[in-house]
């Protein structure tokens, strides 16, 4: 049987990431290459503990279906969560998804017809720009520096494209340049939006976990008129493999998202909602979030410690506050996935920059995940990029 | 914040599934509503155990990040469960969904360009027009007898449509009108799609729970070309809060699915399919499902007995062989969204006709669930029911 696909469905049968982590699975490869938490962190013990509890208390009830929004328990403490980081919501504007991927894509379904343009940071998260790509958008970029996106160029580009149909941004320790927005530029993000007309779409799946800086307010504390829509996530500050992050929207705009969640799969696993729940109310999650930033805090240093030692002296780099990555860039190397081939010869991995870019790939750059790697192996590992590298650019003189 | 929504978003807020299980969720009322299981039947404890076993042996496993197509071992164990409904397939063909309600939406995505015709029973499950209709298709019904799908109206309907792009079906205790389609017409359906190079899509979420009558296969297995994309689903075997869902294609379909499902929400939550896999290795599912379907087999019987002693003389209702529905028709009571008012006027709660019919709507038709309520509750409902249809008969007269 020949399938007549629509355009959603990518014509070639490349998946980057897929590939990736295969290259990354065999067990003699150092990965820095997913955006995986370290494993020893998981609350193992105190999620069986949870999961015990929900059997013995709510057994029939997390095993039947339930509502598209979310558990309402859950959704009540996630108002608490959001609280803690300044943005004061109710009931209504809070819904459960599968993980925040599904937050993503149902979003684009509902704003972006083919042809129209989505402006995300340049770069940006690769699984956002499949998404974004599936729908036929045409993704604009904004440049960055270390202070985040670029809100002069932002303003620009919102006169440029004045019918633009969202402004993605994850404003922390940006997937994949680890970089945080300021908070003036957060302000001015929010005013450029409003004043167009545009709505905002911010990710937020590694805000909590800070280990530098001072803290900076979401854009969705100074959203005035609903235009922000907030996303965030489980995954990082307790376990990914449970696929339970939240929307936090304008209840207008939730009413029509929930349709369309409940079009996608009815609603999120009850179970684990139900267990997550739990959890919170068992374990001080401040305390949890607080032991895996020091981890976090710590593997960085170590990994920008070992960059300054064993990478050539003229790269960039940045500097994290906090989250899970660092973005690199090396003068003289040209396409990472060269460089990632020489890196996996020498059995260590990380993504090449161009999965980040939706447009033109900016040579010589790509990102480092040091949340998922222990000291020796983050030592070992940098050491034999360093390796990788230098074969690299001794091969491009000639 | 006015958001631009694209055509993919409902335009009325209405939302007939959330209506009326909201209307059935007040405690005094008796609900034939909703498609759900018996909750009673739920394996809680052996869930626990399983869950427990999961924690223990793969405790940091199944909270990390996983793949998109599904966990391998779970993914084995519905080859064998493939096995037992006739169908031979390899691991390659099999995928893991949130689900099966994923799947339909990820296929419709996949096929479905807005005025594209999608061909479907008359009635048929709502979540699925809702899918279909959210990607702008055009749904064209296919009449339905005691055999199921009139294969022959679907002929000369195959021929108007040429370019229709897949036919959804539910040949096994049809959602929502209990009816089962023949072995002659399963092979004629898969000769009449295969012929006109139309795509099938097997959705087969209640085949297991079979009480009467004797077993055919489904259409997958009379497929030789990979035209038949088959669905089924944890929920009603097992337990539907789980969102668990597989589905069976042909492997070129199922490497671009994939591509979907990654974008859709990565993966499905994994603690779940470990979870499920335990279970299925602890216990026996034939056994499990066995009991399920003595249980239902009682209900069934139970209700049509009700119905016979408390509906007027003329009803039409069909006589499932399993699964978890009754489709009814009373003459002379036109919309049964009026019916239902005054049922829920009466506490006891069914589903109008009108919510599965995607063109014209069949009067005097609706849905009842037999699966979830017990035996006092299907007598007391039913008679419920028949005062409801006289009050309404008797209005009607004037």
């Amino acid at each position: 049987m020949k399938f007549r696909y629509t355009k959603s469905v990518p014509k070639n049968n490349d998946n980057a990431t897929a590939e990736i982590l295969k290259a990354a699975a065999n067990p003699k490869v150092i990965s820095f290459g997913g955006g995986l938490p370290a494993p020893e962190l998981f609350p193992v013990e105190e999620m069986k503990t949870a999961a015990d509890k929900v059997f013995d208390k709510y057994g029939k009830v997390v095993l039947q279906y339930s509502e598209a929004i979310g558990y309402s328990k859950l959704r009540k403490q996630i108002i608490d969560l959001m609280k803690e980081r300044k943005v004061e919501v109710k009931l209504d504007n809070v819904g459960i998804v599968t993980g925040s991927q599904q937050a993503i894509d149902l979003i684009a379904r509902m704003l972006l017809n083919p042809g129209d343009v989505v402006i995300t940071e340049d770069p940006t998260y690769l699984a956002a720009i499949d998404v974004f790509n599936s729908y036929g958008a045409n993704i604009v970029g904004v440049s960055m520096d270390d202070d985040g996106m670029k809100t002069d160029d932002l303003e620009k580009l919102v006169k440029k494209y004045p019918e633009a149909k969202f402004i993605y941004t994850i404003p922390n320790f940006q997937n994949p340049t680890g970089r945080t927005m300021t908070e003036y530029r957060r302000k001015k993000l929010v005013k450029i939006a409003k004043d167009a007309e545009i709505p905002v779409v911010e990710d937020d799946p590694y805000g909590a976990i800070r280990y530098a800086g001072n803290y900076v307010p979401p854009l969705k504390h100074f959203d005035r008129d609903g235009g922000v829509i907030y996303l965030s996530s489980f995954s990082k500050i307790l376990a990914p493999g449970l696929r339970m992050g939240w929307i936090v929207a304008d209840k207008s705009f939730m009413n029509k998202f929930v349709m369309l969640k409940q079009n996608a799969d009815l609603h999120t696993d009850n179970l684990t909602q139900y267990i997550v729940s739990q959890f919170l109310i068992d374990v001080d999650i401040k305390k949890h979030i607080k032991d895996i930033t020091h981890v976090y805090e710590h593997r960085a240093n170590l990994m920008v410690k070992q960059i300054d030692k064993y990478f050539p002296q003229n790269v960039n780099h940045s500097n994290p506050e906090g989250g899970m990555f660092i973005w690199v860039e090396v003068p003289g190397v040209g396409d990472t996935n060269e460089l990632f081939k020489a890196c996996i010869r020498n059995n260590v991995a990380f993504v090449p920059g161009s999965s980040f870019f939706a447009g033109d790939i900016k040579p010589g750059t790509f990102r480092l995940n040091f949340s998922n790697m222990n000291d020796d192996q983050i030592k070992e590992g940098i050491k034999r990029m360093g390796k990788s590298i230098a074969e690299i650019l001794s091969d491009n003189k000639y």
